[in-house]
């Protein structure tokens, strides 16, 4: 046997052909989408204008199953199926009875997950006859995805990328121009919401949430485009079910189930993504643990409430119904820029309530420890996102070690970090700080790396 | 069909376990290497304390085939065999008959096909109980790779990496760092050599001759190293016939026969582990031309001379026959690091001297717009080295075109572009410049980018 590595790769012509929607399968319907204008839920007419009319569809449908149009086929074949691979390396070097497996999303020319579903909200846009897309973007992760959509299906885009990532990443603002799109950094000055939030506070280092603010902004203020979202939303979510479907194809080859699913959370899209075609088995008594696993300076689901909060931080856009440190919480600028959100998706909030996902939080050395050990077994950079997972991993596994447990754990691999090597050279440094978490009001004083 | 793309997989049990060897099929015997202390042809006592043992016997072998090391198999099974991928949305951007294919082996953990040699090399040098490597590096790519290899097989290495890459590329820096090598910039402090030409000019911005130089000083300062080369030598370029291997099989699989076999050229790796497993075929009479893309202000096989030259600045090291501008010829630091040699392989250069491999060199700026073309249509950001090849296939691609003619153009896709967006970021600005060839001693004044 292979003593680093096996793995099992689903041929292209068993590619699943549908998305699995997760939201009827849940024990419960979930709460409605509120609008921050009226108080009241949301209606198709307000989706459909900040959305596509397929994408305010899908948030709401029903159907278990819903089909991938054949030219989105067409792209992930760039990429797709994704290498289902098994970390034997990392089980000898933690000397753990446990099989540790990786879905390998990586490979996606944009370098992540966030491809999945990206190509499929550019080419509903691109049908409905919309010119531009507006979107967020936090680490780029979504960003580069979503510009190279616009450029295949031929659409403007505005990414509006949190200021803090804008600045310490421009190599992903590089590749986003290199694709075409337009980029400005969050808060920032073409929009009113950015002007203000900068006449506060020149120095803001922007979130998620007011680049999501500057993008509403942007879209309320032309009839022509449509805003995209690269997690948060239940079509977002569906689109990235490829994974745990082709992950499902691919343990029957090897006729193995997982015990653990484990991903990291910023919003929600790849842990979704990954455990919600399993979810129905669980309710029906797998013993299939789902963990998610946060940042120790913005956990929502380990430290948040349960309750309304706005997505974005000015309050100007749907209100939902999830975990949430607060929508005007500002997550300190860790390098993990993809998981600084202070809440999650409605529908990863609902599973955590509904005790169908466990959540745990790690800080960024623990994390950023992960990762190199797991890049000089496997030779695979992981974004600092998906360190998060694997820091997860390590722990589960040694707990089986400790048990003696031959369980099957499976990680989303969701990224590859080779555009954040400015904080793995931080980390080999020395450099980087854990962000003390009980005082967030002094945040300013305490901006690492 | 797909529009974009269409793939051609072979199964990791159709690997291949043997390399093919170039050198018994040449038409006549290669030229002696030449120890430069002593004027005569190197002995095997002067290959062996250089290289290892087994590099050594690799390097004069005339056997056709020789077997792949199990430890070296399980390593590439990693992410070999790579995919073989048809370029469909670039034919219909160029409007040609012809087919165009590349073998994408940007998949590799490192990023480029050079973890092909770098973990056989690793391997002989920890069976042979040697505890160190040395190497020199341009871009970065062979650093990353040998780095990995290292660390994967338990050797520590240092690595000399061209002074103008090492400030230029600091992610490339970073990564060999993550994986656990010592990176010095060449021309530097740590060495003799290094120390004379920063005398001379503190500001020299390094070349692969002088990291070259630098590397064989340090070996030959310490008994348990040995040092590692990422091109120029037979068995370098031995190692990277797996990828011309695994092309014939693929390209079997759906009854194809490449007309044109593309690559960049720096010292010549990626062509020749292209070309190589396809020279006796062309040598009984298949017509398919070996085209080396060249960088038109470094580019010995378009430009240079056939004769003896040195492989390293100092000219301390062996001397070859091959094309060459010459040892004392200091590239112009432009973004394609890797192709900043003033020679090329003695393989590659009895290829060109005996009529078997072309040659075309183009501007750096003309190299960028096909990489962004590219990128734009298939989403994979190739490196600056790539892009040559690409240019070169793009023009292949026009010529068939103009002729009606439905050829099979195949490149080899040597490395991913991620850690080249400043050169990209660069391009997009409009500030990159093309060099004046004409004008290599007003090199200083013209320094680009």
């Amino acid at each position: 046997m292979n003593t680093l590595l096996d793995r099992v790769d689903l041929p292209l012509d068993q590619m699943p052909k549908r998305w699995y929607n997760g939201i009827p399968a849940l024990p419960t319907a979930p709460e409605p989408y509120i609008d921050s204008t009226t108080d009241a839920p949301v209606t198709l007419d307000y989706v459909e204008r900040l959305w596509t009319k397929a994408m305010a569809a899908q948030e709401f449908s029903l159907d278990r199953w819903i089909s991938i149009p054949q030219p989105v086929l067409d792209a992930y074949a760039m990429w797709r199926p994704t290498p289902l691979i098994r970390a034997v390396a990392m089980e000898r070097y933690l000397d753990t009875p446990a099989q540790i497996w990786f879905k390998y999303e990586a490979t996606s020319p944009s370098g992540s997950h966030k491809l999945n579903s990206a190509l499929a909200q550019a080419y509903y846009a691109k049908r409905e006859g919309h010119s531009r897309l507006v979107t967020d973007t936090g680490a780029g992760q979504w960003g580069s995805a979503l510009a190279l959509a616009c450029q295949m299906f031929g659409l403007d885009l505005s990414v509006f990328m949190v200021r803090a990532s804008y600045h310490q990443k421009p190599y992903r603002r590089y590749l986003m121009e290199t694709y075409g799109a337009q980029v400005h950094p969050s808060p920032g000055v073409t929009t009113e919401y950015g002007r203000g939030v900068l006449a506060d506070n020149p120095d803001h280092p922007g979130s998620e949430a007011t680049a999501v603010s500057e993008s509403l902004e942007t879209v309320r203020a032309d009839p022509a485009a449509r805003m995209s979202v690269g997690a948060f939303s239940n079509h977002c979510l569906l689109h990235q079910t490829i994974i745990g479907l082709e992950l499902r194809e691919q343990l029957a080859m090897i006729d193995r189930y997982p015990d653990y699913l484990v991903a990291s959370v910023g919003c929600g899209s790849n842990m979704a993504g990954l455990s919600t075609p399993f979810m129905e088995d669980k309710l029906n008594g797998s013993e299939t643990t789902f963990l998610a696993v946060e940042p120790e300076a913005c956990a929502p689901l380990t430290y948040g409430e349960y309750r309304f909060d706005y997505a974005d931080a000015a309050g100007s856009g749907p209100g939902v119904c999830t975990y949430t440190l607060g929508h005007e919480f500002v997550p300190p600028p860790i390098h993990a820029g993809g998981l600084r959100y202070h809440g999650c998706a409605p529908l990863i909030g609902q599973m955590r309530h509904q005790g169908i996902l466990d959540s745990v939080a790690y800080p960024q050395t623990q994390v950023f420890d992960a990762g190199v050990t797991f890049a000089r077994l496997h030779g695979f950079l992981p974004a600092p996102e998906t360190c998060h997972a694997i820091k997860g991993v390590i722990d589960l596994a040694l707990q089986c070690k400790e048990q003696k447990r031959d369980a099957t754990i499976v990680f989303n691999y969701s990224g590859h970090g080779l555009l954040d090597l400015e904080a793995y050279g931080r980390y080999n440094a020395g450099e980087l700080r854990d962000v003390e978490v009980e005082s967030f009001d002094e945040r300013e004083a305490q901006v690492v790396g």
